[in-house]
């Protein structure tokens, strides 16, 4: 894996977008992992900026990332009202405009992502939620770029596999974020590590990556005991200083229950882990658009919690295990995760059941 | 750990309630490892008679399981008439008696079969599905007992340890059969592995033992690299030589699908992890009772269908890591599982991150 992405430690800033800006995905390169754009949400100038932003702060490779989202049907004028009606009380509370209809289903064309990440010649394209087209993998592959699909199930992984990625990031249960399951339905793949790792590396070829629940040095041990030739690590990031998430989210991310997240769809319409909160309670009956149109009806009033750090009215993305995050800078993350890690290993070396 | 049990490898048995006897029981303890007979469902005369079967079979450890419930509130007529009517298509395929109301919520006095094990002074009690109460805690150290309690999330952990059990195992989600969650609900406490381990191992100072997913030699290191100091496998032992259950059911462990497990509550009344099959699709809208009258309820054509192999109509409790059971005697399945331990131990030894 350190030879594919040419990178000093077997370990991936996970992409989060909407958590990340060029300065954070700079940082985690320079320490020596591989640090991830996550594409989405933003347009293809925007990506081309960011890309050059990357590019003026590092001369190290990292990844950018997209979702793979097949051909969605848009919802109906009469779903986004009814959506609209009862998210009205939120549009209120923040003082946000409500966003017309055409803005809700008018997603940005992938394609054009796509195109913006392949001119700029990316270093790794990884991708989520879906099956990129084979078009486009070999595109990005013609291209030098090393490409990496997530898979939370094993059909997932050989499907990838026959896709021709060259590596699979392995999502368990335990981690933050939107599930990235693209076969076969969301409550079936919240598959745990112990049992989705083992398994996906039982049956690809291709160097597996595990994600979900890795936070310091007895995790990344265990990854690698599982058969993973590296770690995808996204909640350990988020609390970094680098992380341009409000102090609220981060002091959230360490202090909250240990049991205390949830699969929820109500902040974009697609299945994700976060910290349990008000909102979450209060739309346990919501009507709720397909992902990712929810997310743009959502995302007015978010975008307002995020900046004055009202924890209650926000997605708080986190994996199952952010209590052991740490609020300290990214290099000084990875040199204690890497010095961690192989204290573990030794020790492991050294017994015997 | 080996010194607390007095055996020879960090593995125990799963207790399994319904898939035990006896000679499964001694067969895991003579192969060095800690067996568990399941009390559950069992009158005291039938718990006496399995621990001296045990004992005549071998002079090894062993542990006797219980659910530690709370005091339980009984159905009404009205609701065990409800669940029964529902119920009759069922009892009609299989042509067996159906339950009398009294039969259901007649459940065999948990305070006689404690008094059973402790009498019968055996060397280890392991509990689950709640907090056994410290009166009886006391009761069985004093009795020289060593006492284990089951965790799925931090705050149970931290609980048992505070009422004085010697050892604590972290159930992850990855676990097959029943939840052992006692505090908060089940669906917040599908903790994977990754999380659920290292989050216990900090919280409380007894050891900690792994269970959910672990089916070789890479889980076992892999509990290991995240704090555990020991493993308790209940999949990979339903497949054994010894293991008294139908070759149907042994057959569709190693053969479902990779992600066809789900946590389902129409068998017991109780969340438990099984293979999906047509009586869980059946069932979705069922009315159920609360555990464990449910299961009272469903047990007569459970057993039917469990005599005659038919796996569509009984539950087929598994981990997500099912696939990766052998087919073999127990004795050369722990052969297997620390040979491939101690050779992942030795590879890890090797690398360095």
């Amino acid at each position: 894996m350190l030879d594919l992405f040419k990178i000093r430690y077997p370990i991936i800033q996970a992409p989060m977008a909407g958590s990340d800006n060029a300065e954070f995905v700079a940082a985690a390169s320079e320490a020596g992992i591989l640090g991830s754009l996550g594409a989405q949400y933003r347009t293809p100038e925007q990506i081309k900026t960011l890309i050059r932003d990357i590019r003026n702060l590092t001369d190290k490779p990292f990844a950018v990332n997209v979702f793979a989202l097949p051909q969605l049907e848009k919802p109906s004028d009469e779903q986004i009202d009814s959506s609209k009606k009862h998210l009205a009380q939120y549009y209120d509370r923040f003082q946000t405009q409500v966003p017309s209809n055409q803005s809700v289903v008018d997603l940005i064309n992938s394609e054009d992502q796509l195109q913006a990440i392949l001119d700029a010649r990316v270093p790794v394209v990884s991708f989520t939620l879906g099956q990129l087209d084979k078009r486009w993998i070999d595109a990005f592959k013609a291209n030098s770029a090393v490409v990496l699909g997530t898979a939370t199930n094993v059909k997932e992984a050989i499907a990838l596999e026959a896709a021709g990625v060259d590596a699979i990031t392995a999502q368990s249960t335990e981690a933050g974020g939107h599930r990235g399951t693209f076969i076969g339905p969301v409550e079936t793949s919240l598959i745990g590590g112990f049992a989705l790792i083992p398994q996906i590396v039982d049956a690809v070829q291709v160097p597996v990556i595990a994600a979900g629940g890795i936070m310091d040095g007895r995790g990344i041990a265990a990854a690698i005991a599982l058969g993973a030739k590296g770690v995808q690590m996204g909640t350990a990031f988020l609390t970094t200083s680098e992380c341009p998430v409000h102090e609220n989210y981060k002091r959230m991310i360490v202090t909250h229950e240990a049991d205390d997240t949830v699969i929820t769809r109500v902040f974009s319409g697609g299945a994700a882990r976060s910290i349990r909160n008000v909102y979450i309670e209060e739309n346990q009956e919501a009507p709720l658009l397909p992902f990712p149109f929810h997310n743009s009806l959502t995302r007015p009033f978010r975008a307002e919690a995020n900046k004055t750090g009202d924890t209650d009215y926000t997605n708080l993305w986190s994996g199952q295990n952010g209590r052991l995050a740490r609020p300290i800078g990214i290099c000084e993350l990875i040199h204690q995760l890497v010095s961690e890690t192989n204290e573990v290993l030794i020790k492991l070396g050294a017994s015997r059941i």
